[in-house]
Order: structure tokens, then C-alpha cells, then sequence
């Protein structure tokens, strides 16, 4: 029976598994399984895991910054070189469409992800190295003290793929190695990606152990990983439910764990922006909460539109729209069951429902896109249940009276990934923005100015976190680089400590003599 | 009753507090009660100061960063016009000299940060913004949603206060205001040094509210309050139990919470050390460990030594140099007692007792000089126990039968502040440093070579942090600006938001600091 079984990749090879069970994809069009078999890994393959990344924890100290990187970017060309199989396979498993998302947005992405995460590995600004030579303190931020744990989630079968998306590389790229868990619902693209990773760890001789998967774990046995002496961190996207229990677990065991969780992320579209181009944001919200069938993170799943005829117009002009619009598949029979769980909970605390509500029948993962609505007087009553998050393609509207009920709304609204507002371009808009802004400006991590918040930008500036539950540190970003590369890292500072036995972001950070917080070091 | 109790200081003025109960400081040269009576707060005053401090913490967008930095400036300028007062009372309640510290070392520390403070809250840098003209995005960080609530520890009075200290001043700059919770063993000093806050805070016309203060609070009272959802963040220093409990209810709540907790600051002298400056380190490491009675978060309380007669002759003239010194005082009953049980726990798990081990006969708290000795292999059978941190004047000594114990015991360790080697100046200890480095670099906070770890500059390249336990997160220090005001931040990206919406951090910002320097960002 384990010999039907995929192996898993632990300390430097693809080996059987101590499996207690096994799984199989599914096609989410059919609902059918999909594919091969993998296992349910028991305990001793996560002790395995972790004795030998703690192995690649320590060896890494010996690879240079260019050592990192060359891998790093080996594995990107190794991933364009099996593109079609890799977006072939993420296709099957996901249902999302790949000659639109996946091949031409999601792979280009992830393969620029690895390699921006590259460039930051060599340039070695990312340790923000501080030289003081007049107190003779130096300080750098360093690799941890043993080896990533990563949780990819579900939305993302290669840009947050535990063995090739952004955790990835920023633990990487810091001088981590990485225990990848795959994600149920696409065991076979992971398969894929985690056989180039490993080519490529072996082609630029990276320490055995350096990249390791394993496909399923149960419960318990998670949260034994992710509290384990010799984890260094973990990093977590995913349900909030089950996050919260990862992160009990690895903080009673002081362990550092990067969570993110749900966000409804509120759009307030103010009466003037409706006035001037009503049409224009409710193609642009149309288009925004169907991508990917609304199951984007940063989906806009709260949207505040003033009482009136032209909030009136917009809500009639977006029920057409979206009954128009097929209703997309969804990723699987859980993402299926909690949407309906949730459509249901926010009707029963009073939301009308103007579109959908229902799963679609026949066969495949299909939920009618769906609109509800309520009053603003009303979400103030209950503003948690009306804050529930409804992964999918789901929307509520929320009906504020006026600008002060628009405030206190926001005032309600738990933390977000990402929060917009739309005025008008003539300027009539700035005092609600104003009042509005003040508000939800705190609660979420980008602010977002009449633009959808879909579609999250590698860029250094970027932030893709946000106050809890969106994530679990109001300070760090899952998305950005080097940034992101901060979850991952211990600062470490030196003091009285001989330039020669200095690391390399402070031996060379170049004229010496004065603090330089903000310079980065010249290249090696 | 009520009226005989000190007043807290909520929501802008002295008021009386709702009082559970009272208690007073004790002198520890007397062990007696000494000053006045101060109240420990029902909810009911924790709850108006989470209000007022709400509301604060929104009053506060509208004040620019120079109202902030004059603040924080002429709060220092007023302690040092009350210095006398300040130092006698704290002398008082704390027992640590006046003349050599506090007068002249802990004060003008405590002034010197806060001038820091104002200095960084006005550069800006601290907020490191990412300007991206290409994608339109930029990202700063900022203050939090929320007061900050500040619990200081017992051993600095005045540096590391609830109400003047590190944690304080870095939450000020970042623009947050403070709810400062007293030590119980130094209320009378904390008056005091909140008086002259207050007084600071209305002559620069800071929001109401940007200063408060209780005394003391029951435990379920403090996990509420930094659990509640009015609350940015809380900064602690403390014992790890206390602080454990307040973690667990601060991140149930999704709230952020900044630990420093035990230490014992292990230092390796390796053996070409001792044989070329063994009396030179003795007396250097009974300076360190004697500084206020080894009440240092950085005491150096566990001595790695070589096995033979260079060891054996180090810890004889340890011996000799601890018995001549006298007993100093120590902060409080509870710590006298805790240090007693620690040195009981350390005794019962195999370390020999090489002097004290005892409390000092007579009034006041006082502990004998204490010295203990294990094996390298004993301490690796026990290496928990052997970890007990003896927070006072108690020290153990681990005596490594070669350099492969000493890694074998630096494997053995759990997070510190600080870790320190000694090596011979002629590099025959090179190899041994290197190997012992690998192992101990990432246990600790700030590695130093040829030097103790008392002693905590107050410099940007600072890392007063560490892995657990000695914090709760590696990536983070409680000294060192600007870096300490990170803590009390959120980072804040802005999408498509015009030029004239920014915040200043990112409005003000040269072309240095860009990273796309095509041009300034255009107005929509």
C-alpha cells in the first residue's frame, strides 16, 4: 500500500513516506479525484524533516550570499523549462484557468518572485546592517536558528506554494532552509515544483536538506512541527481557524510563527465617485470580486455605498452585472461548503440577499455569484457577523445613511489586508475621504484610492499584511521584497567583535566610521 | 481610604483612583514600608484610561512629528530640573546607590533616550519609507490603532520606567500614546517621574490623554486591559511567568505584545584566555556580575570554563574576590525569595555550591555573594535545569571537559540577550572561538568578544532582544533607536493615494530614499 504511494522529499531525497493514510487531488469541474496518491505523513517523517533541516540550518552559515541566489535562480529557470507541465498539472488540480492566470500571470510571477529574492540575497541590504564604529556595535539581521516551516494555502497553487511562492523565497533568500508543507487540494503541482527545487539545490550543491516536502500531516502532528525546538519559524496562509491553533502552538514554545488569515477588505465608494462614474467602478468591482471566483486574498468582500438613488443604481447596476457572469469554479468541496456556511451566516444576522445564495447544481465546485445587502444601521448592530469572511464569490453590501455612519462603519471593521475609497476626481469627496480615511487608514494594511485591491505587486514597497486577524503582526508584510525577508531573520548584533569575524553584510558595508543605517552595502 | 491614596494620573488629570486595594514601597536596606499609600486599580480605571487613550491615540494623527520631539524633549529637560528629587526617591524605594548610579549614570541615560526618541520621531527615518514611483505604491510605517500599554520592570527605575524608559520613549516617538503601568516596588519614583510627563505633555499641548499611569492592577485586570480591543500594543518587562500569562491573553485578542523576559547571558572563556589574563577576567566578570546586586537583564549568570588547572585557578580567585565583596541590597522580598528558590533548584539539579547560598541574617533584602559549579556533563543532563535564571547576585560556574563540550553545552542553550567568548590575543583560541560562534550567534541577542555583557549603550546598532525566552520575538530590540520604535508601529502601504494624501514620511522624503527616482509621485 505506501509503495502506491508519491514519496516524500526529506533530507536530500524522494523516499516512501511513514504514511498513516493517503489523498488524491480532485478536478474541481468534476468533483471527481484526480491523480495520484499521497501520503498522510506520520510523525517520524516530520522529525526526519526537522533533524535534517537543522542540519541545512547550520550548514548554510558555509553558502555565501551568491550561493543562495545562484540556486534560487537556477530554480526559476528549471520551472520555465517545465512551464507547461507545472501549469498543465496546476490547472487539473485548481480549476483555474491556465492560459489567462496561470501560465501568463502565476508561473511569470513566482519565477520573478525567486529571482527578485535572489538579487536581495546578494545585494545583502535586506540585513539593514548598522556599523558603529565609535561604540564598536555592529548589527545585521542573520539567518534563524533552524529551518522554516511553510503552510501554503489553497488560492495560490504556485505563487504561495509552500515550496516555490513568497515564504519560500524570502526564507530562502535569508539563509533558511525550508519544510514546505504542501496544500491538499493541489498535491500534484507541488510534486512538480518541489522536483525542480531539488534539481536545482543539487545542481548549485546547496546542503542536503535545504528544501524538503511533505504532503499532509493530521492536526496534532502540525502543531508538534511548528513548536518543535528546532523549527526556526513558520510561515502560515491559510484559514484563521486553523492558524490560530498553529500559532497557540508554536508561541507556548517561544517559537516565531507568520500568519495570514482572513480579511473582508472593505471598498467605501463615497457619493461623489458614484455621481461622476457609476458605471465605470461597478464593471471595475464586478471585475475585482470574480477574479479567480473571488477566492483572492485581497477579494473586495465589504463594499459601503451611500443610501440614496445612486448607491441604489450601483446595487441594481452590480446584480446585473454578476448575474451575467458564469459562476466560476471553486477550489474545492471545503472552499464549496464554508461559502455556503458563510453566505448563511451573514443572512441570518439580517443581510438581504439580492443575487445567488445557493450552490450550483450539477457536477464541479460551483457557488452563484452572490450579492447581499444590508442596512448600515443594521451591520452596526451586529458588526462581526456582518465581518464574516465569504471566501469565494461573494459580496456584501453595506447601505451607510450618511458620512457619519460611513465613519463609524469603518470604526467597526476589524483588521484588513487591504482597505479602497473612491471619490470623485473633482476634489468633493476629500472631506468624507478625510473623515473615512482617518479611520480605516489603521485597520488595514494598504490603503488603496479609487483602485481595486486585487492584484498584489512584487514590489519593495508593497505590503501584503495588515492588523490582526488579516495577519498576525501589524509589522510585516508576506508579500515585497526584501522585506518580507524580515519574518525570517534574527536581528544579531556584535559588539567588540574583530572586523574579521564579522558577517558579511557588516565586513562590507564600506566607509567605515559612522552609523549607516539606511545605506546598503556595496556588492562582493 | 480612598482619599489617603495617591491619585492616578487618567484622561489628562490627577484624579483618585477606583481602588481594590492599596499597598506601599518597601526600603530594601530596611526591608520596612516606606512613602505613601497607592491605589491598585479596579477595571473601572483601566477601562477610562483605554478610552481616554483611544481617543488620544487619534488626536495624535494631527500632531506633526516636531510637537512630538518637542514633547519628548522638554519631558527631559523637566527631569533634569527634578533630578535630585528623582534620584533620592528612587535611591529609597530601589536601594541602588544614588551617587554612582542612578545620579549620574541611570538619569542621564533616561534623558539622553528621550532626547533620542525626539530626534528620530523628527528625522522620520525611523519609519522607512519606500517611495515607488513606477507602481505607484509607497510604504512607511506608523503609529499604532491604539495606546500603548507599558509595564516596566523593577531594576531600572528611571531607564526602563513604564513611564520614562525605553519601551516609552520609543512608543511616544512612533507616535502612540502611553498607559504606563508601575513597578509595585517603586511607585513613589514613578509619581514622580509621570508628574513632570503630565507637565511636559501640557505645556506642549499633546493630546489629552497621550500620558497615564496606574500603579497596579490584579492579574486578570492586567490580561484584560492588554487584551482589550482598544489597545495598539503592550510593551513588557518583567519576570517570564507574569509575562507569559499576559502574552497568551494579549494574542487571543489578535493583540501585539513585546516581551523581555529572563536571561542568563552565557560567557565562554576559552582556555588560552585564562592562561594569558586570567586575573584581568576575574576581575572584570566580578565587576559585571555585581553591578546592581546582578540585577541586570544582561547579568552574566552562567561561566563556561576549561576543565584543568587554569579553570580550577579561575574559579578559585572567583571564589576569593566574591567573598571579600559585600552582599549589596537587593530590589525586593519577592526577588530575595525567587533568588533563593533558584539557587535551590540549580543546587538540587548536581551544582556544587562554592560560596553563599544563603540570605544575609539581619534587616533588609539582602542575598550572600553566591557561586556554583557543575560539569559540563552534568549540565548536559540537565540543561533546563541548569538554565534556572538566579536573578540577583548568584552565579554559576559550567566547567567543559573540551572544546566539543563547549559546543555540546552552546547546543544546549535557550534564547539570551547576550553571549560572550574570551579568547587569547595571539588567535590560538581561533579555532575554538569558531566553533563554539557557529552554535552560540544564533542563542543570542548581541554576541560579544573579550568583554561583559553589562552594560547596554544606547546606540542604533543596539540589540537589546534575543530568541525566547529572552524576548518573545528575535527579530526586535527594546534598545536602540530607531530600530526599538519599530515595535510600536504598523507598516502602512499606500496604493494609487495622491501626493497630497500621504503622510509626511513618504511626502518628505529626498530622491535618495526612492527607489524608482524617475519622478516625484504626480497628484491624480
Amino acid at each position: 500500500m505506501p509503495g502506491e504511494l508519491r514519496p516524500v522529499l526529506i533530507d536530500g531525497r524522494w523516499r516512501p513516506a511513514c504514511a498513516t493514510g493517503s489523498f488524491r487531488a480532485f478536478d474541481p469541474s468534476t468533483g471527481e479525484e484526480v491523480g495520484d496518491a499521497f501520503p498522510v505523513s506520520d510523525w517520524a517523517d516530520a522529525q526526519q524533516a526537522l533533524e535534517a533541516g537543522a542540519r541545512a540550518s547550520e550548514a548554510l552559515l558555509d553558502v555565501p550570499a551568491d550561493g543562495i541566489a545562484a540556486f534560487l535562480e537556477r530554480y526559476a529557470e528549471r520551472l520555465e523549462a517545465r512551464a507547461d507541465e507545472v501549469v498543465a498539472m496546476a490547472a487539473l488540480e485548481t480549476g483555474l484557468p491556465a492560459p489567462t492566470r496561470l501560465a501568463v500571470a502565476e508561473l511569470p510571477r513566482t519565477t520573478n518572485q525567486l529571482r527578485q529574492a535572489a538579487r536581495c540575497a546578494r545585494e545583502m541590504d535586506w540585513a539593514r546592517p548598522v556599523v558603529d564604529v565609535s561604540s564598536g556595535i555592529h548589527s545585521c539581521f542573520g539567518a534563524l536558528d533552524g529551518p522554516v516551516v511553510v503552510f501554503g494555502p489553497n488560492n495560490f497553487p504556485l505563487a504561495f506554494n509552500g515550496v516555490s511562492g513568497g515564504d519560500f523565497a524570502a526564507a530562502i533568500a535569508a539563509g533558511n532552509p525550508v519544510i514546505a508543507k504542501a496544500h491538499p487540494c493541489h498535491p500534484g503541482t507541488t510534486r512538480l515544483l518541489a522536483e525542480e527545487a531539488h534539481r536545482a539545490a543539487e545542481e548549485c550543491e546547496m546542503p542536503v536538506g535545504t528544501v524538503q516536502l511533505l504532503y499532509r500531516l493530521g492536526h496534532a502532528e502540525g502543531e508538534r512541527l511548528v513548536s518543535h525546538p528546532l523549527v526556526g519559524a513558520t510561515g502560515y496562509t491559510g484559514s484563521r481557524a486553523a492558524g490560530l491553533h498553529l500559532r497557540t502552538a508554536a508561541l507556548q514554545a517561544g517559537k516565531p510563527i507568520h500568519l495570514e488569515l482572513s480579511s473582508v477588505n472593505p471598498v467605501f465608494l463615497l457619493p461623489g465617485a458614484l455621481d461622476e462614474r457609476s458605471a465605470e467602478i461597478v464593471d471595475e468591482l464586478r471585475n475585482s470580486s470574480l477574479l479567480g471566483t473571488g477566492q483572492f486574498c485581497t477579494n473586495p468582500g465589504l463594499v459601503v455605498i451611500p443610501a440614496g438613488p445612486g448607491g441604489d443604481a450601483f446595487a441594481t447596476a452590480l446584480v446585473g452585472l454578476l448575474a451575467e457572469a458564469p459562476a466560476g469554479l471553486l477550489l474545492g468541496r471545503g472552499v464549496l461548503r464554508n461559502l455556503g456556511d458563510a453566505v448563511r451566516v451573514v443572512r441570518e444576522a439580517g443581510a438581504e440577499l439580492l443575487l445567488g445564495g445557493a450552490p450550483v447544481e450539477g457536477p464541479g465546485f460551483r457557488y452563484q455569484n452572490t450579492l447581499l445587502r444590508v442596512s448600515g444601521q443594521r451591520f452596526l448592530e451586529r458588526p462581526r457577523a456582518f465581518q464574516t469572511e465569504m471566501f469565494g464569490n461573494a459580496c456584501l453590501i453595506v447601505v451607510a445613511a450618511d458620512r457619519e455612519q460611513s465613519v463609524a462603519i469603518a470604526r467597526q471593521l476589524e483588521g484588513n489586508l487591504t482597505g479602497c475609497l473612491y471619490c470623485h476626481t473633482d476634489g468633493r469627496d476629500d472631506a468624507a475621504y478625510g473623515a473615512v480615511v482617518r479611520v480605516l487608514r489603521r485597520r488595514v494594511g494598504r490603503l488603496l484610492n479609487d483602485k481595486m485591491p486585487t492584484g498584489v505587486a512584487v514590489v519593495p514597497s508593497m505590503n501584503h499584511g495588515g492588523p490582526f486577524p488579516a495577519t498576525g503582526d501589524p509589522g510585516h508584510t508576506a508579500v515585497g521584497l526584501p522585506a518580507s525577508m524580515l519574518r525570517f531573520a534574527a536581528l544579531h548584533c556584535y559588539d567588540n567583535v574583530g572586523l574579521h569575524r564579522l558577517p558579511a553584510p557588516l565586513r562590507d558595508i564600506g566607509p567605515a566610521g559612522r552609523v549607516s543605517p539606511a545605506k546598503p552595502p556595496s556588492h562582493r
